[in-house]
């Protein structure tokens, strides 16, 4: 299998992009990974080129970008070339650490909606207490949705939690502002009931924005926007707590200070919970083939993480199958 | 003035009620206390009857009770008089720890709402690092909400973090996708649009959620739904968080241990933080006067702060200049 890579897409791109493909190969043998960008600079990173294709491309999309007008304007961008790729199926997925907004689009404009899906979404999985993780989307890609987009949302999750992290009949959740079925915005209420009579997902009804980081499902479904504040909020605390955990240690007193240096171990521990290493990125679902975000500081490790889910996304065909399903729909 | 008060509402009622009495009671020596519930179980708890009235009910609402039935079909109750005696003149405000859908839909029904507030809303002050605080709503009053409720938010809160805060010219923002102009759903686009337009409010734009416990603004506006979420995100992470140190430091190592034993009285700094013993209660901003309501499981010290709270919206009149502000507007 060929996984598109845009080697010149983040804040410490190529370097970090590359060093990932450099961990990577080590456990994905049966992967080619193309990388896009500036040869030279990616040559510079490299270990070797095993298995590794570079297409050398002359633009960069940055942040600042307009979306749209980049994806138009700058044709040989590696972000562009590196979706473009998959487009015209010379690699089965695309992974980038650019701007999301131009990512989404090329994504959109180039590899295609699932035709019945109504609406891709942005989907992280993310850490739980317990370990186990749940997928959550969407993060952002839409503003506003309908009932019927949060179905399809349930669905795409659903087939992601199942077949990329293996986990049987996944419990699908609805965010709302109650568990019981009686709560929830006039959306939300029509998606629930629509979800109760789909026996092909395992819907357990709605669930709290407090409850999700201890597991109480596998699948959290959110409208666009509400996911989106969702997610920032849970990284805004966590950082916030840290940063005073921190501050309470340097600045407390002698007794505070050898403490927290005899717990330092303990608390990295607690970092790692929070880190985005092991997560992988952000995947586009209900695109015909996988094409994934990875934060803008990924580190190697974050990038490595993100070619492995992609490698079992290729893997389980998870694209291929939602195709399928979304085909077989009366819709 | 008068603060009416139901002393049978929320878990650890009327024990936790009547104790955050005794403590405001030193603080507040021009407050009447009205306590709303059985007589003899309000005098087990009472210091002494010194600026207190008793008036006893017969009846409780619970939390499982529905709201309006209860209203209606409870008359006696401890939350019904309470707020009755607020429609009457009898007393300025109220304040209750018991059901909040309950005490919404009393307050709407009895206190009222100010007549050209589109919506009212629940609101909250929540902890910044910098100790600063914001004011947060809607926290869930409302499932669903138009640009035109946003901007009577950002009125709402304004007045409150100024009146009863204290602050000059409040930074309002409001909550969306992102912190440019530009994003937003089509609600908070238009919202922006509007507030933009309004000398009357400090408004400094867009706000995302991971921004707000630093202090990025002093009153942030949400729809209920999103506002609801981002609270309840906020307090599942830090729950989850601070268990998770105590975890680490209880199943770690001796060393872990007896650091964990040595920054123990930093840790609590940190619970502080997150504590709502001094946040006072969430107010249900919008009515004629001011409904506040407790958590539930509020201990003594968070209903004295409650307590506090609306003092400062008696005395600064917060109410009133909301229903003037509102009627001079030609809506």
């Amino acid at each position: 299998m060929k996984i598109a890579i845009d080697a010149m897409g983040g804040d410490f791109a190529p370097e970090n992009i590359v060093k990932g493909v450099n961990l990577a190969k080590k456990e994905l043998s049966d992967v080619t990974f193309q990388l896009y960008g500036d040869a030279t600079k990616i040559r510079e990173f490299l270990d070797n080129e095993v298995n590794v294709e570079i297409i050398a491309t002359s633009e960069v999309i940055d942040f600042h970008d307009d979306p749209v007008t980049a994806i138009k304007a700058k044709k040989d961008s590696s972000l562009v070339r590196a979706v473009t790729a998959v487009k015209k199926g010379e690699a089965d997925a695309v992974l980038s650490a650019g701007s999301t907004g131009a990512l989404l689009t090329a994504g959109l404009l180039l590899v295609k909606r699932i035709k019945q899906v109504s609406r891709p979404a942005l989907m992280s999985t993310l850490p739980t207490v317990d370990g186990r993780g749940f997928d959550m989307l969407d993060l952002g890609a839409n503003t506003e949705n309908t009932a019927q987009h949060l179905v399809d949302f349930a669905v795409l999750g659903s087939y992601y939690a199942e077949n990329v992290r293996g986990i049987e009949k996944p419990r699908v959740a609805l965010i709302s502002n109650g568990s019981e079925e009686s709560k929830g915005s006039p959306t939300v209420k029509e998606a629930h009931e629509l979800l109760v009579a789909m026996p092909e997902i395992n819907f357990i009804g709605n669930i709290e924005a407090r409850d999700i980081l201890t597991g109480g499902a596998d699948v959290v479904v959110a409208d666009g926007f509400t996911g989106n504040a969702i997610l920032k909020a849970v990284e805004g605390t966590a950082s916030v707590l840290m940063k005073q955990i921190k501050t309470a240690i340097m600045e407390g007193s002698l007794t505070t200070k050898i403490g927290g240096a005899l717990i330092k171990k303990s608390l990295s521990g607690l970092k790692d919970l929070m880190s985005t290493d092991a997560a992988g990125g952000a995947a586009f679902v209900g695109l015909k083939a996988p094409v994934v975000k990875a934060h803008g500081n990924s580190s190697e490790f974050a990038i490595a993480s993100a070619l492995k889910q992609i490698h079992k996304m290729i893997e389980s065909d998870v694209s291929g199958k939602l195709v399928k399903h979304f085909e077989a729909l009366d819709k």
